[in-house]
């Protein structure tokens, strides 16, 4: 049978490109590969893959991160949501749907199980609002408890603080927004294009919304919207917006620094000229990273399924289909032509 | 009789220069001074006068900062220690010694006398160290508690850690890299001569310093002294010195922004690029001033006292005589003319 997969070609050291990766068709034997399997290994039909923009980190021939780079000429490692067809692992059995790392392809032998999670919906009840199971990768997958650990856990909330975030729109920006006005906070976000805007106003409940591309002066735009400074800026993009945000934070204001996305691909990041005002506003600005926040993964499974559940809280994704639409579903993250959680469907469920 | 005062002459937006400020020779009646007194004031000759880096700020035309500017043709305020001629407030009388803020000139009405303190030596017995007045101005006033306050409060510092203090002889560092050694900490400070460089290890007890302005690569520098990386950045200068402690800080690191005194002239701050680190890092960096931690204070004095009176820690001060030598004292801190905490000697004690 074949097996088709995205390679990742080599380094680069700009913005990434859809050249970048290439689709490869092989041919497998099901047979052969479940003669081969190890003890502990699984192999999995992949329904669901997630495209982040931490992989872009992972495109760079830099081994001193949290996560190692990919190797050139090899299949890209995600997130994704898959059927287990086969099992030597007595924590999984065929028929089981799991969510964690697995690879760009169709069909993967998943040797490292430790991280990987069982999607279990046996207690949903027949009344319970279903949960896609794509959201396993958003939502209720790594942004959404980036924005979880991040808002509750880094942001150090008050009820009526105000909240500025930028990507607002995005896989872990729209769930910030969310939890900020379901904590009492006033919530401001922005996002690139007038339909993400119109989003943020209508559908996820922000107080207000702008697109930040046509706003003349960022400065200006803060201040109209944040007259008595900012409290919480839960920071997605870097760059010129971040030094607008550091001229109007409040004091004793914070910034999570969940990513840069505005300056990924850049050889030489944008310079931040304001950081000055964290003395004279006393702001504490700190980068996280879910992973070191795990522990709480249980609390917010059933936070926010409970908040799903309830109607008060939506997602908004970005369905690409078919594997061989995922670089051009990746490369489109860098230039936010994604509305909402972007992930591509591989196979039916 | 003749008050000799200096007055800043008004708002300026580059280096501070000697000609910012000029000496004015007034004439005062004493007489008609503590006859026009009101209640709660009292009448000080100023004995030492504080010359700080934070002053630089007070010369902008920027009214939102955490204190306000200069007045433009006035007598320029800031940190003394005084010598109480007359008395209208019941918690101080004729011969106590105060310090708090006063102003660059031989005497002063003070009407705020709120956050004055008496310098009470009354419990120093006849075998104890003699603490010098002018020490008030630093290693047990704002200098000594902003050091004290930042390094156990916003540092959070561990037994074992790796600390690096920039401007690290200066009023403040000198005293973070002290308290970082009594923790048990490795500490490396940086000054800008061979003297300073020469003093941090040999008199301040660091375990590593170095010249910055002669090293060829900072980050290379630091690499060497860290090779696992900074747990405890105390930052004084921002700028490069920034840029490159971002590229070698540690897991989980604390970077305590005291202030940017590289910074503070330039129109324009010099950009800072590698703040991505803060993500992958999970860094902490919090800016601080020693004013929001005032509760603090009879423990800092109490503690800092019992230090010194131990011989376990110095504090080297740079005495200049005169008030007329109170703006180049001044101006001196921006080119690190000043070894030590900068202090003007108005008046014989």
């Amino acid at each position: 049978m074949e097996n088709k997969q995205i390679i990742f070609k080599g380094y680069i050291d700009r913005a990434p490109e859809i050249t970048d990766m290439e689709l490869r068709k092989s041919k497998i034997s099901m047979r052969e590969v479940v003669r081969s399997m190890e003890d502990g290994e699984i192999v999995v039909k992949n329904l669901y893959l997630s495209c982040d923009p931490y992989m872009r980190g992972r495109m760079r021939d830099f081994h001193n991160s949290y996560i190692p780079p990919f190797q050139p000429s090899s299949v890209i490692e995600g997130f994704g949501v898959s059927k287990v067809l086969h099992s030597k692992n007595h924590k999984f059995k065929a028929g089981d749907v799991v969510t964690g790392f697995t690879a760009w392809e169709e069909y993967s032998v998943i040797h490292n199980t430790a991280q990987l999670r069982l999607i279990d919906n046996s207690d949903d009840d027949d009344n319970s609002v279903p949960i896609p199971l794509s959201y396993h990768l958003g939502l209720l997958g790594m942004p959404g408890f980036t924005a979880y650990a991040g808002f509750y856990e880094v942001c150090a909330p008050k009820k009526g603080e105000s909240v500025y975030v930028s990507a607002a729109s995005g896989a872990v920006g729209q769930l910030v927004g969310q939890l900020a006005k379901l904590h009492g906070c006033y919530v401001v976000g922005s996002a690139g294009t007038t339909h993400k805007v119109d989003l943020l106003k209508n559908k996820l409940g922000y107080d207000h919304a702008f697109n930040y591309k046509t706003e003349p002066h960022l400065d200006a735009s803060l201040k109209r919207y944040f007259p008595k400074g900012i409290d919480i800026y839960f920071e997605n993009v870097g760059g010129p917006m971040l030094d607008a945000v550091l001229l109007n934070m409040a004091i004793h204001g914070r910034i999570a620094v969940c990513g840069m996305v505005s300056q990924y691909s850049l050889s030489t990041p944008h310079g931040i000229h304001n950081l000055n005002t964290l003395v004279s506003k006393r702001v504490r600005m700190q980068g996280f990273l879910q992973s070191d926040y795990l522990t709480l993964f249980p609390r917010f499974v059933e936070d926010v399924t409970a908040y799903y559940r309830q109607g008060k809280i939506v997602y908004i994704e970005d369905m690409n289909e078919g594997l061989e639409s995922a670089p051009a579903a990746f490369v489109g993250l860098f230039s936010g032509e994604n509305v909402g959680k972007q992930v591509v469907r591989v196979a039916a469920e």
